[in-house]
């Protein structure tokens, strides 16, 4: 079963803050359930946001409103802003719902090709820490994105084994280890600020992360922690790559400076360790620059942070 | 009222695993209780960790066979050793107690001193970065290290907003808030993961760090996540600092290479949020090389990396 399903006039999703220990699924009929699944992180990862936030507007009665509605759900994956525009040129329900398919299948094999081209370009790396989950989870089709790459050197029979950051505050990395362990991929939980000492030990061969909105020069937004990751794989002379969708890619800005971080409540972060009055701040996201990316991984081909302007050109063409 | 004192034949010391919540006692009367205490981290931080360990070695009626189990009791804070090897050169228990006493003066003013050359090295700097936790209760004598600075910069008037890092998986860092507020410091706590994004972002005007062991090049372990935060520094042109007394050096290492880092229980880590069967790794540490630091900050002076040599020889003086 996968994490987001299209059934007749609603959505069946698998609710993502039950796991790993439920497996449990809501079916949102309204473009207000799916707009508060997605801001309760029910459903997470941006592909998986965008697929959703396509078949929510597919069966609004009233889609203008309802497109302000979803598109207001997360300020920061762009997948949601992208699936939805596609969906909105449908008139009708039927033409919405058509097109909300389509959007669908294009982000099934743009998952399995960046799978592809991920494997090819890890070939070589045994050891690879990836950060948040960016599994079939995420993505709501068969192969995710980072770890779609990763699922697909098992199954070219390759001898890999997985650093999993836990990601607080949210612990996607809990999805991430249960995802690998069921794929029979070995794997290890670290807390995020031991990244760093792994990597300056030598133990990590490559890093590979999703993105949640990638600007027209290749500066990128993705889970917190991420550009921590950047710096430390340039400083230690290991790749570092970026995989997602051509959906998670956003023209119409320039750069990094213009995305806007979503920042959460802090009782994410303020857990029954901190005496009363504490304050927390928790910004969601994080930027990297371009230029500490090694390559780009789409569905299109692998990129360098340089050529990531010709990825527009290919898309728009 | 400290974290560590010592009365007649037992030490009381605060239960850190308690904080910040209940502020309750332990009464060590013997070295295995101390030991104990230091493994589970009632009792924590270098400084503190070296005259709970003093004080009990001073009331042994072993103190052969306790100088080697209180040593074993954690593998990195080198402070443990310093202090053991201080007390041991007494014959008697009074003798031992003597020299107890004088290492709890020599810390007690070594920290004293720390604070007003970290307040003189931080004077401009007002939005700070700490990690894990580097108060008094964590030196056990009046002020901390790292955090005895910035009590300084309060006491001195200074306007200072502090970013406390909640250092996962034991969470030093509702500590840290906890003392801060109680100091009427303004402080946010951050995920480990978002000090990237707030230094990124040109929140962060410096670093200031402890330190559990700092080899004679000025290599130096500190807690997990420390040499990400140095990284993150340097890549962004702000200063980071390591304040630490004289008893966090050993001179007997000559890098960083040499320290062994403490491993710990991986439940530490693999909270409710996972399946059974996940794996997690938990170094407790990791080591800066000497190069990313831009001032050790003692109470014998304020010291460059290249400076640091001279320590040594200070220090042998």
């Amino acid at each position: 079963m996968l994490s987001v399903e299209f059934l007749e006039n609603k959505i069946k999703v698998l609710d993502q803050t039950r796991l790993p220990f439920k497996e449990e699924y809501l079916e949102l009929d309204s473009a207000e359930k799916a707009s508060n699944a997605i801001k309760t992180m029910a459903v997470r990862g941006a592909p998986a946001i965008g697929i959703t936030a396509a078949y929510a507007l597919a069966i609004s009665d009233d889609p203008e409103k309802d497109y302000h509605l979803l598109l207001s759900s997360r300020p920061t994956a762009v997948d949601l802003k992208n699936a939805l525009n596609f969906v909105a040129r449908g008139k009708t329900n039927e033409e919405r719902k058509q097109l909300a398919s389509s959007w669908y299948a294009e982000i099934s094999e743009a998952c399995a090709a960046i799978a592809e081209n991920g494997a090819s370009l890890l070939e070589s790396r045994k050891n690879i820490l990836t950060h948040c989950n960016t599994g079939a989870i995420a993505t709501g089709v068969e192969y995710g994105t980072a770890l779609g790459a990763i699922k697909k050197l098992k199954e070219q029979g390759k001898d890999i084994f997985v650093y999993a950051c836990e990601t607080r505050p949210r612990m996607q990395g809990a999805i991430t280890s249960w995802e690998l362990s069921k794929l029979d991929i070995p794997n290890s939980v670290i807390v995020d600020s031991a990244a760093g000492h792994f990597i300056f030990s030598g133990k990590i061969d490559a890093v590979i992360v999703g993105a949640d909105r990638i600007s027209a020069n290749g500066d990128f937004a993705n889970k917190i922690g991420t550009y921590s990751l950047a710096i430390l794989a340039k400083e230690n002379n290991i790749p570092f790559y970026v995989a997602a969708p051509m959906s998670s890619f956003d023209f119409s800005i320039n750069s990094g400076d213009d995305i806007k971080i979503e920042m959460r409540d802090e009782k994410e972060i303020l857990t029954d360790d901190y005496a009363e009055g504490a304050s927390a701040l928790n910004p969601a996201f994080d930027v990297t620059p371009a230029r500490y990316v090694s390559r780009f991984i789409t569905e299109k081909g692998i990129f360098s942070p340089e050529g990531v302007g010709s990825i527009g050109k290919i898309h728009r063409s």
